[in-house]
């Protein structure tokens, strides 16, 4: 046989391989929190949407939950919007909700516009279409810092109902109070409650960082699977800090509340999240239940 | 009986006069083009979304089409773009595009915002959300004024599934040419060409005028029925001018298209939607086939 | 704005104000008892078929049980049957029976024909029909008189069935015993358990009084609302009587199988229901369960 | 074997024989007009409620439709009232419809009773339930003869709806004209016009003769099966007469809008609608289209 | 009336009599094993075959299962195969599990056949399509004795597809491993496993005796109904033996797991399923619950 | 990046690129006539088998039609049945059709097992079942040479049904002929015809030649795309020969009844099937209709 078949024939035995793969999660809800340098990096932006994608056409059920990333903050900028700080910290007026609104949903736009383009059926709501999420306002250490909100509830319906009519929903983290009042949502929080909401079987978050380290100055000491007693141990013994704290506060949460497994995965990665789903190399830090034993198909 | 009493019959009779309207719309299309003052007075605003949100839950079933009005311009003001001209028209170049997009968006969430806090389900996409509209670019006088789109196709089935999942929706007019790049819609053409696409029992525009007159010096011209050959007739004996003729032109493509009647309403007019439907006051010029007869349902 | 713009506004701001209402009772299933002088007089008997036209219009979902009224009187004058009683009471021997049927299936499709001439679909059953209503012989302190059935099993999946079709059921009291003898059975009765066996949100009398009284011979004494427990103390302390009694205990019988509310309303107030359900007028007693609130949607 | 078993084994045998009936008629609509002897002889009553309920069992969809026979007249003299004539003919004045109504009711309930007691669901109905019949006011030689209607319209959706949910429809032939006023309508005229509105596989008459005859005073000359094309001669020759003149004009016009096969049964002789489907004899008159072909299953 | 005549009235008398048994069994999941002579004599086998699909016809949902009887031991000779023996009992080796596979496989569309030439839908598959039957590997007094199977999971939802689709399914007694090897089963264990899994009406077992005796040697003994308690006595009493004492065990299982009535029926009585089903007369022997009554209609 | 992980990227790559292709086939009809070689190899079979448990995976609806290959005359050999000759033909007595049906048999449950141990739901069946194939007798140039059936007509609604139901349906080419006798039928004959019947999108033979040769002594004359003209062409001018004419015959038949492409694969070539479906390879011999493009997408 010669060379050129042989490629061919090798590009064969790699879908074959997924097969396994594509049985185990057809037809189940994977919630991925997009984020990070996968948003800015247009290479990475078209990489992760091609796996959503392909997850749809496979005959999965993925949901995008996405922020606005550091669009948000280049548009305050250049409406000259001056920031305003209670106790040190951004509050979120009137005029910055507005803005972030539209900052969202340009985003959100351009990514149905990315799946589109593919051939799939998208689209791109927020927590208010629907009334799919409610909030009520967050403090941060007692004090108000205007319309940063904290889900109470989520609409499931919504969503079933555009996922059995065929649409890849794509979510901006925005809701409403029960006087509806438009409040700003944090990514990963909408990413959780919406996973929790749907006992979704997988939530990636897609970050800036390799995974959760035992030392963060150390890469040697990644881990790659952490069951939830021995993350809440890492936690207590402080050695998780930073913006990881309630990121892994999030993952424990949603796996207590019906998901079967959430991954840390680093979006810097091309394709991290098909390198996850359908091959046997692990890829960031997967959060598991203390009951529950990591599946493998065999190398 | 008492007076308080008889305020109360009263109430009641109203409602029993809206009976034979309930009955003739029931499961009807009803699109509905809003924009103008309707848009930017916030008392307006809020009897429009009630009018569309009462005529929702008796039975029917009504699509918003939105322009973005003055809020467009108001924010190239503000973020300090500067408009460029070819041949005396305005260019939508990328950047504007961009702006027109997000305000838009906002625009949008603000109305889903405001029906959801009426109780009703609502759901606010553009034409971009399952390819809704696919688009050509348009040339003003065979000029190139960038992404200024002409309407190619309407993927009625979104519609028609959302419809089945019982959300009000609630259109943007922005949609992508076949290379998937992004383009401003005239919201007049977007409504009509969606009422066209879903055969709507009614296309109504809400604008700032009191309707067609023969003569736009004499308010007691203005013409409560208009067949599509009398609206042929003044247009081409020179009585139409302005922003009319275009309007026109959809209208009368409108009804072509198998859409039983078209409205020019005064959207100024609290509840004009309502009186137009439940009451047999004419408000604004209706336009019709030439076929078909006024309909009556006594005094 | 000219005065007769003015009539019209003040016409879609009644429609609006029954905005909540029509929300409140969406799909949800009201049996309204009819009977009384609204049977004899023709234009209350229009105005309550209008009524409860226009609620299953709006999207509720309402069910007429009848009864005969003086019609059955009348007819058996006018067939010279002589009227046989036992201790007192009147008995309904076959002859009876036979007639009251011709004269029930009468005023049945009358009701229908009401209905459907106001272009809704009904349909005018009995309880022998897909044997909705099955019954055993009622005696009379013990004494046997004749066809006179106590309803022991209702088939809700006729009606079930009949509401998914869109129809409006009508319904006359009367119904089999297990070996297929037709028997008449109290329209209060009828209503009472239909509404208990569909868990209907509202059961509604209209009856000649104005409501309960706490005595009877002071008109001021009338009772807008009674809690379940109230209902049980005016009874048992002597306050009720005459044909109340009964309608007393088939109103909490309802609540204490899952009705939400029953009304006692005076039928030959025109559109009482209207009143009741779409306005915050308390028109005649409303009995609801001890641990429930009246809803009000503001003046 | 013993003679018992024999008698068994004979019953199992008849079983069998009636496979190919069963499987030819499975889903099939039926029509039934029942009418004659057969709606006065309690036995044969019976009988043929039995046999509708068995065809509906085995998979058929049986509807029966029904005169009032003598019972109308038998009621009209024990109200005492004195019947009209225009020109020799009874008029149906307002008096009387209300009495036929009456009657044609109960006979409606009293088929209802039977079928239900065999443990099959029916509903029955009039042609004003669902607004099923329409009719215009029918002229006896251009004489107003009053509230005597022939039939214009036919809802079949109401009765695919009743059939969907499995009632076995049972209707009295009374309706509406486009007034809402109530009509008699001729009990053939109406089984004719159902049958041709559904495009019922059979429609079947009971009837107080044999069949067809060439000579109706010589018994040997019963004609058991006719083509459209030999009825039209023999009618125009004269042959046929009496009653028998408009009923083959309904079965010519049933087979003429899609109406496989007529049959004229004589309802005096027991089972008659089970002999002519399930067994190979012949029972009374079959019409059929000149190009078909008779279907037998082997003797 | 002519004798001609009466025979045709005595056959729907028969049809008519069998109404109350095709209502009671209307929709009712009834399991034939399909063994013995019965499936050796050719006119047997018609008439069983017809039986089950007149069931089917008339509204039940009948299930065949079969065994390949002597055929396999015919085939084994043709082929001249070496039977082999371990403790005196046959063992399934693969050779010989290939052929009954074949065998059975030949059986089975031979009943297809059978059904699709009395025109119904008939579906022959083995437990392996759908993965219907799962097995572990059944040792004889703790000896290998090949590939015979004993079934641990009966997937259900494959017949209820079927039998939705209108499906008469024929299933033969063929099952997979976990490890997807293929292994005979008995038939009577797969019929009763089907039997207790869907939660059936009805398990028939067509065998070559008249039903269960006290004595085996007195047919006056033999027993008509058998209540599960007398039948535990019975076999514990050692009046049970032979084939006998597994298929009551499996008619005790059956009737434990939710299945109405079993029946150990005389397969070479011509007809006795339907003489079973269809009249009063016991035919073998019935097994069925402690507390349930034998029912009656009549004679 | 290390050189483990690029081969995981690597892979991903490769899925991503199946993405256009598993939209193009999404829920399309793909009909697989398997024989020859990759009957034989146990290897060969289960990649196959792999191969279209893929497809059904990722959302095509492929179906499998087999012959029995050399299986059957190593049978015939094994039984040590004579073969009978007319005019120099092979007869297919009933002998050899019992034989044959069993051997069929055998070979679809062995491939239902594979796709079944894929966990994948798979039903095996014949031309039997549900009357999927009716056959008339074949005649070889005018002589009778037994059971060779020719197909008539086939009952797509089988296969229609067994896909709702998310069966992967494994056909054996047997069928009835109207007296309900066994015929065997050529395996090509049976996929195109089921093709036909179902206007599939795909029509793939997996044989053992590397396509259609232009001069079949030089494999440099391979041809791998043939408009329908240019195969008559070829056929006309005497190019084509042996078997390849009746397989040319068939393609040409599917192309002109609706399939969309039908292919002559290399069954040879491991993952020929994937390898025509997901790269832009072409394997084998695509036909195709006069006026369509072959499709790419790139290399």
């Amino acid at each position: 046989m010669n060379k050129g078949m042989q490629k061919y024939l090798d590009k064969a035995e790699v879908l074959i391989e997924a097969l396994p793969y594509i049985q185990r999660f057809n037809r189940k809800i994977i919630v991925v929190k997009y984020g990070g340098s996968a948003m800015v990096d247009e290479d990475l932006k078209e990489q992760v949407i091609k796996d959503v994608t392909l997850l749809k056409l496979v005959g999965f059920k993925p949901i995008i939950v996405h922020g606005g990333g550091k669009e948000i903050s280049r548009w305050v900028g250049k409406v000259g919007m001056e920031p305003e700080f209670v106790n040190g910290l951004r509050v979120t007026d009137e005029a910055t909700m507005e803005l972030a609104e539209m900052v969202l949903g340009k985003v959100n736009k351009s990514l149905v516009q990315l799946v589109e383009s593919l051939g799939v059926r998208a689209i791109g709501i927020s927590g208010k279409d629907g009334g799919l999420l409610t909030v009520d306002k967050k403090l941060a250490d007692g004090e108000d810092i205007g319309f940063v909100g904290e889900i109470k509830k989520v609409n499931a319906d919504i969503l079933y109902d555009l996922l059995e009519k065929d649409f890849l929903p794509i979510i901006c983290p925005v809701g409403l109070d029960d006087s509806f009042n438009t409040y700003n949502i944090n990514a990963d929080d909408a990413a959780c409650a919406i996973a929790r909401a749907m006992r979704a079987e997988k939530l990636a978050f897609l970050t800036d960082i390799e995974g959760v380290y035992k030392d963060p100055h150390d890469p040697e000491t990644l881990i790659s699977e952490l069951k939830v007693s021995e993350a809440r141990n890492l936690m207590n013994e402080g050695y998780i800090g930073g913006g990881m704290l309630p990121k892994l506060h999030n993952c424990i949460d949603a796996i207590e509340h019906g998901v079967s497994r959430v991954h840390i995965l680093d979006g810097r990665i091309p394709h991290c999240l098909l390198l996850e789903i359908f091959t046997n190399r692990g890829i960031g830090t997967a959060i598991l239940n203390d009951s529950e034993e990591r599946y493998f198909y065999g190398e």
